[in-house]
């Protein structure tokens, strides 16, 4: 499988000479680790032992209030989960069963199709441009599905700063994605991990807001909603959240029972503590940096790249997407890139039914501009003696 | 479905006149909340934003090193879970497909037919009497499975104080235990999060361990250990292991990767802080509660309950069992009994397969003494009652 062969070339780009753009790490200088602290501590304060007790599998109730109010739902339609990963396996084990179609982008979050695949899809990929989804092909490929007597289950997308590509999916196309969805009859799962973290353009509505709009309420969405405070705050707390239907929640609060009964207490607790204080300014100050380190990566690679060689231009989030000349395998680039002490991840295992030999995504989050610049030149030089 | 109206009773009774032996809570009067608000500290000055950042699936290094030097393995036989409860998820994840048979003892803990349970088993329940399993019985099982030209897939046991009965597995149907399911080819699931809590007798092996001797060591072993901090510790901190061979460990950690990629990294590094220095004094307070009040409920249950009416005597652990006239049925006396502000699990959800209607689960590890001589006497008269 070439993805364990690609996880153990990454392996060796741990070593600190190497400069990675392959991880998909926020950039831990940022995190606020006093905050944490003092939450932790404000916590064992108000709670005491109940901060380290079992606690509800649904999530804790402030935690859930203040994520409900912010969507204009109740804590009903909201479930907190150990990091967004849990929300898409667990979302996998209600939805999808053995032969289940599931349209995914081509290409696609990694992490999804690594949840999704122990239930047994069928996936069909969606194509993409520069947009995101292409919906006109999406609408014949619905219909396709309904001539032949068959239907989606899922509708699995990334519509803000797409991992892996940065790509952001248009209004216009939200909107129709949300029709055509509602009329088909799929269940869309909105991953939406780099939202808060738009450095360019105008904010766009969720999926699932524009859902609750068209569909008559939080119980009518056909949209499930993926959040995450892992690119806001921290991940390594592992504190996500999941926002869909009151009847779709409570399946997913039985799902999350038998997986790890709660996500951890005291963690929960110290989010909330931190989503008023702290979150807001820690957003200001990531989008800054994750901006500026993006626009660094795309001089740098004007400066350093052959022609030939294209990328996407993200509004936001931590990734972009870089094409190569189709004469390039980026897999066989990778090994001679780690050669020169740079690393990224070729852009193959992101779809789900192959393609993509010549593509790879690059991280602009977590390297700083000196290392962008030796790294970029470094990945440039590795492109230019591939090509001939 | 029975369990979940269970559970709709069961939430009345978290009113806090209602005293509950329902509930498998650890005595939160005894959780090191000092500690760990130190170790809190300590591990953001050691490790800073690292503590806070994404870590290996595989789980904390310095833990498993803990783990591995205590059971006589090395690390790569060892894996993090985000509770015992997802080691339980994943192990039935990679191990049970659509009607594979899975053996569970009858009773056994209605948690694991929970995460086994999306999977498809085909359950089939071991007998057991006041030693656990019935060997003798087993032998004759897997033989007829063999002759049928089938073999079971899965063997699930708590040989420790087991939860709901209580019961503790003996050192010879232990080693039985491993022979038979050696010579059958059927892998063990030995769930041990009470293991450390014995309050009398004589302390046993483990099945793993015993595998460990008679298998060639860590990598031919097919007993897979599920060991918890959750009763040790705290639970709120979620953090549990595993401990299997290595070609079964790392098809866990793809398992972990789609299900949430790993346990949280702060959570990890604070129970480390605490294993050497806190936790051995914590459990002899643990054991020391818990045994004294057990002694104080079999006391009550002597004094309280009327005649035909009987009980286990655990030798460590949170719970008991009570098993009373067959004309009575317990999931209706729990309704009579919530009237009298006193709460138990019924045991039928225990059983995979039905059975069970007259027995109930007690725990005594949250209630104080003066709970414990109040509920059980409300108990007593609520069979008495109900008895004639």
């Amino acid at each position: 499988m070439s993805s364990s062969v690609i996880r153990e070339i990454l392996k060796v780009t741990q070593s600190p000479d190497v400069i990675s753009f392959a991880g998909g790490l926020p950039a831990p200088e940022l995190f606020p680790v006093e905050a944490v602290r003092q939450a932790a501590s404000t916590v064992l304060d108000r709670y005491g032992a109940a901060a380290l007790q079992y606690s509800t599998t649904e999530g804790h109730l402030p935690l859930r209030q203040w994520l409900a109010e912010r969507a204009g739902i109740t804590p009903d339609h909201v479930q907190i989960m150990t990091g967004s990963q849990q929300g898409l396996d667990l979302i996998g084990k209600m939805l999808i069963g053995e032969g289940d179609v599931v349209l995914v982008e081509a290409p696609t979050y990694l992490g999804a199709l690594q949840s999704f695949n122990p239930y047994g899809p069928a996936y069909t990929q969606m194509a993409t441009d520069e947009g995101g989804i292409d919906l006109d092909a999406l609408e014949v490929q619905l219909a396709g599905l309904q001539q032949a007597g068959r239907s989606a289950k899922l509708l699995y997308c990334v519509p803000n700063f797409q991992n892996p590509t940065g790509r952001t999916l248009s209004l216009e196309r939200r909107r129709r994605l949300v029709e055509l969805t509602a009329r088909f009859g799929v269940v869309v799962l909105e991953d939406d991990p780099y939202g808060s973290l738009r450095f360019t353009g105008e904010a766009l509505p969720s999926l699932y807001e524009l859902a609750l709009g068209s569909c008559g309420g939080p119980d009518g969405s056909h949209v499930i909603y993926s959040g995450s405070f892992s690119k806001v705050l921290v991940p390594g707390l592992r504190d996500a959240w999941v926002q869909a239907a009151g009847p779709m929640i409570r399946k997913l609060v039985q799902a999350k029972q038998g997986a790890d009964l709660h996500t951890p207490t005291f963690n929960q607790m110290i989010v909330t503590e931190l989503v008023e204080e702290v979150m807001p300014a820690q957003i200001e100050r990531v989008k800054a940096l994750y901006g500026a380190r993006a626009q660094t990566m795309m001089a740098q690679m004007k400066a350093h790249f052959p022609a030939g060689v294209s990328h996407t231009v993200p509004e936001g989030g931590m990734f972009l997407w870089v094409t190569l000349p189709e004469s390039i395998d980026t897999t066989a680039l990778l090994l001679k890139a780690v050669e020169r002490r740079v690393a990224f991840v070729p852009g193959a295992p992101f779809f789900a039914l192959g393609g993509g030999h010549n593509t790879l995504r690059l991280s602009f989050s977590s390297a700083n501009d000196g290392q962008i610049g030796r790294g970029i030149e470094a990945l440039g030089r590795t492109i230019t003696e591939a090509l001939g």
